[in-house]
């Protein structure tokens, strides 16, 4: 079976964005459209503007080098978040484990995940919900769960879009995060995921390393047995959950410094937009609002998929470029090679 | 008040470390002598052959540069811990903060630390010391706290050695530092010690930057008060101590992957070297020995500074570099300039 990973690279290639993956090219692609699928528009100008008023020596808005960090959720902000990977991930993982758990074929919430019926899953509310992620997730050391989800993303498909999880990430957003990267930038990710689902194939998707992910997390211990080796081991313990004010809390425990930029796409990157943008200097926020039904899902305000409610009536009075998708991106996922 | 961060850059700069701040010189000074403070000798060796074994395409050790990272303890690995700095700061701390605290003349453990009675301090058991060092620490926006640690070490001075704090770190190890992140390592602080202290200088003193070190921590809340300013704010209750088997845990969540060399001094460092040195490859783990009871202090086994007793009985059976500091430094300390 061909790793999700190693496809991504070959498409990643293929599109001409071997600089995303550290080659050589760099330089060159950037002289040349730096935003390729980013249209003519306000948030590509407000992009481009911020960029330079930030790395030009000598105006006003210069930020040196260690200080230029940005942070980018990443469901809804830098992959399609519908459905929710990592919940699709643990629909899987439980028919993987059943066997080894026959009173689950009668016990919710894993009856309801076993049979896939959703409806039920979200009846048995946010605690059977946080057992049946724990369940799904722990009980395995990191190195263990990094190949299971790497395992899992080689061969799942996305339900609409009959591509890799891996392939339906944000093309503009890749070249936004080649973009910065090329400007200097430190680019963390600041997830309310699993912050090892996400490790697991970040730095070979976005070239986000390990270190440069943040999100929630369940307990680990230290072991070492007699006879056996020094390991880390998920227990089914929740730890933190790295959403809406706990996001810059883990700003300031992770990185220690306040972010330049942050990028969201919902009501839980609040907090960390306003966190990021109210300290003095040349500051940017950005979020990608979901307008485009026919290429990807139309969802703002009280909608059943996600909620932009706060953080959308913040945009205008913060200086906040809100994005279109519909009418300010070229395309929304990379071309399959 | 000249700031001891700008001292320690002068001073740097004034031993020919200009390459440990980024400066141009350091491909030359890596060239004449990397470690001109360790003398010829097992530990000088041991760590000369393992960044070759690593950093050689071909070699069968050779590690690529995303995986070089390197582990330090703080206390006693990297500067001189009799007596804990961090301590020293909140018996500072205690004083100044007790005007507005009134009833700490007379009620423990701040009476004790207001009158310097140590004996009566350690009396009031971890938890007398757990509230006085989250009372002296917290109250404050990291920002702020961050002021006050470069505000005391400004003026601070080390009991026996007369000298600002930031310079009774250990020049053999600032070398090593140096070399190891000119042969592509990350380096990361791990210490017991708390994070946002360290982070205050660490990154003038050491190199390393703020997202680099990790440490103790305590909580800290998002704040957004009706016609403020979004903070975060320090709260007096403890989140994570960064000891033992809470070094290998918060390196996975810190990095999430293993580093390749972990540095330590103590019994806290044991279970980071183990699970820095067990996995498979090239690994490389020290131990600085404290025997240098004329240039520094001689302690380890049962003393009364500090336990290095499971760990250095696990050092020759794990291949760890124990280095003496008596017979392999020339310098413990750098000059003053």
């Amino acid at each position: 079976m061909t790793s999700p990973l190693i496809l991504s690279r070959r498409h990643l290639g293929l599109l001409g964005m071997p600089a995303l993956l550290g080659g050589p090219a760099k330089a060159q692609a950037v002289a040349e459209d730096p935003l390729p699928s980013w249209k003519p528009g306000p948030s590509r100008q407000a992009i481009l503007a911020f960029l330079a008023d930030v790395t030009t020596p000598g105006a006003p808005g210069y930020v040196a080098p260690p200080e230029r960090i940005a942070v980018f959720d990443n469901d809804g902000t830098l992959w399609c978040e519908i459905p929710t990977v990592q919940l699709m991930f643990a629909l899987a993982r439980v028919k993987a484990l059943a066997p080894r758990h026959p009173a689950w074929a009668t016990t919710q919430p894993f009856k309801a995940a076993l049979e896939g019926d959703e409806a039920a899953l979200a009846a048995s509310g946010a605690e059977g919900i946080s057992e049946f992620l724990l369940a799904t997730h722990a009980g395995n050391t990191p190195e263990e769960f990094n190949a299971i989800v790497t395992e899992w993303l080689a061969q799942a498909r996305h339900p609409r879009f009959r591509r890799p999880y891996t392939t339906t990430v944000y093309q503009p957003m890749l070249e936004l995060l080649r973009l910065t990267q090329a400007h200097g930038f430190r680019n963390y990710i600041v997830s309310g995921g699993g912050v090892e689902f996400i490790r697991a194939w970040s730095e070979q998707v976005y070239g986000i390393p390990p270190e440069q992910v943040i999100g929630s997390t369940i307990r680990t211990e230290f072991r070492f047995p007699h006879g056996g080796k020094p390991e880390l081991h998920r227990v089914p313990s929740l730890d933190f959950i790295d959403d809406g004010p706990g996001k810059p809390v883990a700003i300031g425990k992770f990185i220690g410094r306040r972010p330049i930029a942050a990028f969201g796409n919902s009501d839980g990157d609040l907090e960390m937009l306003q966190y990021v943008t109210s300290s003095p200097g040349r500051r940017f926020g950005l979020i990608v609002h979901h307008d485009d039904a026919a290429r990807e899902v139309a969802y703002d305000r009280q909608s059943q998929f996600g909620k932009l409610d706060r953080a959308l009536d913040q945009a205008a009075p913060n200086h906040w470029t809100v994005v279109s998708m519909k009418n300010e991106w070229n395309t929304v996922f990379p071309p399959l090679g």
